[in-house]
């Protein structure tokens, strides 16, 4: 992985600033032959999209997606795929008071020390809408994966808004398009709702934990060891705006536990070997096992509030700085269809990667 | 990151087997003129070496490392530096018992399945000891930083084993060399030292937090949106054996905090912008901002343990399955140089980046 | 290199088809606070540009490209330039009779066979349209070296055209401009020009040797061993259409020259070292040496000819095709400006690739 | 391909000085269950071995190869293979008069500018015994391609020394072991010995062209557009020391022809369509076509002479040298095993790659 692309094989270069006339991705590496419309692409898009509740950014953006290239008579034709969603609500004016001030927990001053300048319109470069093009990068994963690997399924969800966690004994998997959270805890969900509301009205936000889980992958996939399955899931999730951890299986939990306990002990079942818990994650050695893929992933509190902090501009004046404009009470909520979208784009990958590297062998058992 | 490699310009591979004649790291891109010597590398190598106390593995191994090549009277060329560390104490009788059985927690059946036959001594590349090779390549980048950026350390230590973290009030740098748990907080040292006694005989493990921290950092290192500082950072440490989670700055923690909370306030200091906390661990939108860059990962319990695990063979055979040798009861201590071995090499690698990319612009405040 | 992307620091990653909506160049790796504009990068797709005069196709394109990231205020921010050219004149019907044929000496039969499907429609991918792409990625490379390297250029012209060389006594640089052939030898220039017009009469064409030449290239460019800067420069050359070899200085005519009169003797100069001869095209042990760097690659026949030629269908029938459509007699001539923009390519990559790797040390001499 | 690394999947990076204590290649990406030998190994090492005949130099090395990793039980585990061939004759004292003088046409001051200091002994890094890891790495690349692809082979030979062509009509493959030009004109390989007897008497020597020719290549290898075989092919070959050009197919003759000469017609044979010709080397828009691969490079004469050459030193003073030592009076016929090596590695590259990308997707004709 570098710079603006990452991917193995599979490899998307996502490009574009928060108020350019487009952004996009250029997707390389699809398998030829998949069936790719840009109705199925705008599924995913939808999912992602702003504006749709009272919980998310405002902004108004259609995000429509144009294929641009690469796709021929509904097939990909396994040249570069060209994704262009052109921007249309940009309001400029909205961010011009800022233009020389550097907001805490943004990109600003990283951006202005290491690059000499910067497109602060938005945040430019490292605005979330840039998550926009990887959603639909996803969507061509998804459309190559369905093509190749039937039956596989990837289902992200939110399991904690700021301190308030879901009940896992009341996960429920149909929940989760039900409520403006992806969350499969109906009642947590209600609690989240008032939370939110409570901590706009004090113009505050909040972080929260995603869970992405993908059943029905092979076994196989991981390129041990520094393409291992987990580390690339890690590097993906981690680049992912406004995320600050990740885990796989147990993750950090995994430090208080004991061998004994974290073991996850085998028994042969009708089709192999079969795990009788999975506190690994499904990735043991960085090479994915057959059982779910499990991934989490911390996304901070949205640093874009109305409550004024303390920071300083380009001229090196300490200023108070609020920062107005249509911003996600909990930016984690549209993380959870990214986080879908890595961990679709970083399997794909490893599977054409396996293939490459050892043709799809797999050893025998019993 | 790719497969046996990591770093986009310091590029290290590593290769070799825990049982195999040999192991070692391939460094290409080290700068030229770099001071560069065995004995320079060993040091750190000697820390990581295992048998050094009750709670490490008794495996004897010197771990002495030869440069092969890229290195002149004592300085680097410019060209690969070949380090190689021959395994002398293998004793593969240990493991012929296992040669067919599929250990849990362990990565033997992702192997088996994956590649269809494995080096199944001593775990063969999946082995800790490969770990080795990481630090000596470590070492090599520990020498380039040290040429490049007077005045930047980092320091590993461990913050939790098992359930027991320690007292942040009592944190102590210099009691980090003075304990076998590389523990910056005394009392909680020696109630580790209680606690694995107990583990070992119980015929236990468990599992670690380990937290690597680098001051003197430059701002501007990092490369969005794909090869960002904290993603390189998550890969380089998920890659690492055993870990199965990593955080910056707040890490997971980062979910329950709110904005007003979890910003990073910043005022004028003598040398421009300075932050009045550190909630990002050094890092926003994938660049470094000057100050310290903190990460921290969770190490699972070691998986081979004298407690019998239910388990399959290669036969297809349900069995019950010790793993007799010589293994740490908390992997997670020796994980300490090797995350700090990562850190410096993710760190080298993002400094020639951006001199390459920028030519070290960076932008004036004030 | 890799894929639809090529370079390492300066990666440039082209998209899009002959006939479909658009095609364009994801730039990374730009460095920040270079002036670009769409009106400089026009100039240099003007050069290329069909439908100039009676020697080159007669397809009517505009060519103009639009930026659509990476640049804020005119200079460029250190993130993705994505540069896309609309098309405009696609005559689909003209290609239509061929979608089921294999045209002798184009991709058609290859791309069937690795992809199962292919876009047809003028080549699809592997159309020499793309190059339009190639020349606008160059000529933000060119933008770049400007700034980096000021005095630096690069030069492209054809040598011969068919079996007709120039007369290199005759070499007058001023002349390139000034007949549609690039040519440096007006007498040639006026030579070629009846020759092309007897074989389009006949409808035949002919192949053609171009030669692009930077000067003021820094000395300590190129990436041993396997990033060699005449490495990447024939990997670049031969990925366009129709080259089928690449030569540095003396090229295939070195294989007859004896030690003797090979070696580039050496004296020095005021500002140090001087070469007597340039033998060795600027490049030794894959380093430039900053003398003249010297390609030149030849462009075999344009394939597409109106005189029949035996083939076959995807229905397995023998048939004789003629390729109706608007071809040049001799496609070397719209090479030319592509050499140059892939020369740029390279030269701007190696530089940044320099200074991320050592830091722009020198040695001494005297 | 990067640096001192080459490939995509099949990944090669050697290592290693002439007079340093070993050099040799780590390979990554060899497929699991490939049979291999440090035998078999050997067998390609010793075709390349100096010291054979009068026609190459007299060092003496056993150029013994050993596999440290990746090789279990004799078969390729997935994991990197790691090759070392230790120096034993290195005589430092052959080359201390000149380190600190630039031979002409060597890389002496190219590297000095570049890294400023350099190991000086016997080239160093930019030696021609680097070659000797290509060679065993290809060696690892035919085992491969024999268990994955029966029937393809690779086969290399000088075509010209000096102004010296063989006769076309006199080709004999079974020559090509009788005699040490690799030659498959015996006629010719008579002149050429004499030839050569004569220049280094005189104290001179001499360039040559090598032709390597792979039959049985699968049809649907490349990748394009800029992972073309061809274009991958012109980087490897042009990575080997010494090499000016490289020609796939026609090559520069390509330039006189026209397209009606050119064009390789078809027909439909018992297996699919075939070609009536091979102008094309065998590759069609950077695509394998299932004709034979037809690579071609001129080597430049052997630098170091015993005719005094004008150059100056690192102290700036004008110098008279003569090169002594060991050297070959023509360097290119030891880079014939070299140039099948390059090509082994490629083709293996581009297998594991397409089976990644497409999986073997072929379209059918017929």
């Amino acid at each position: 992985m570098s710079l603006n692309t990452f991917g193995h094989l599979f490899r998307v270069t996502t490009w574009g600033e928060s108020h350019g006339p487009a952004l996009g991705a250029t997707v390389d590496g699809c398998p030829p032959g998949v069936e790719i419309g840009a109705a199925a692409l705008q599924h995913w898009l939808d999912r992602r999209k702003p504006g749709q509740n009272k919980f998310t950014t405002q902004r108004q953006e259609a995000d429509a997606v144009k294929i641009l290239s690469g796709v021929f008579e509904g097939r990909s034709t396994g040249t570069p795929i060209q994704l262009m969603i052109e921007n249309t609500d940009q309001r400029s004016k909205d961010y011009g008071d800022i233009a020389r001030a550097f907001r805490p927990g943004h990109a600003d001053l990283a951006y202005h020390l290491k690059y000499g300048l910067r497109d602060y319109r938005g945040g430019g470069r490292s605005s979330a809408r840039e998550t926009a093009a990887r959603v639909a990068a996803g969507g061509v994963a998804r459309a190559a994966l369905a093509a190749l690997v039937p039956g596989l399924t990837i289902t992200g969800y939110m399991v904690q808004v700021g301190p308030h966690g879901i009940d896992r004994s009341r996960f429920d998997a149909t929940e989760i398009e039900r409520n403006p959270f992806w969350c499969p805890d109906a009642v947590a969900a209600e609690g989240w709702a008032g939370y939110l509301d409570d901590l706009r009205l004090n113009h505050n936000s909040v972080g929260a934990v995603i869970e992405v889980v993908a059943s029905g992958v092979p076994a196989g996939l991981g390129a041990p060891l520094y393409g291992k399955l987990d580390s690339d899931l890690a590097a993906a999730m981690m680049s992912i705006n406004a995320v600050k951890a990740v885990e796989i299986g147990e993750g950090m939990a995994a430090a208080a536990l004991t061998g004994v306990e974290n073991a996850d002990e085998m028994r042969m079942g009708p089709n192999g070997p079969e795990f009788l818990s999975n506190h690994a994650g499904g990735i043991l050695g960085g090479i994915s096992t057959g059982q779910d893929v499990v991934v989490r992933f911390a996304v901070k509190p949205t640093s874009s509030i109305l409550t004024p902090r303390k920071t300083v501009n380009q001229a090196g004046e300490e200023i108070e700085l609020i920062t107005k404009g249509r911003h996600d009470p909990c930016v984690g909520i549209r993380a959870v269809p990214v986080g879908e979208a890595m961990m679709a784009c970083v399997l794909l990958d490893h599977l054409l990667l396996d293939r490459g590297q050892t043709g799809g062998v797999r050893g025998t058992v019993g």
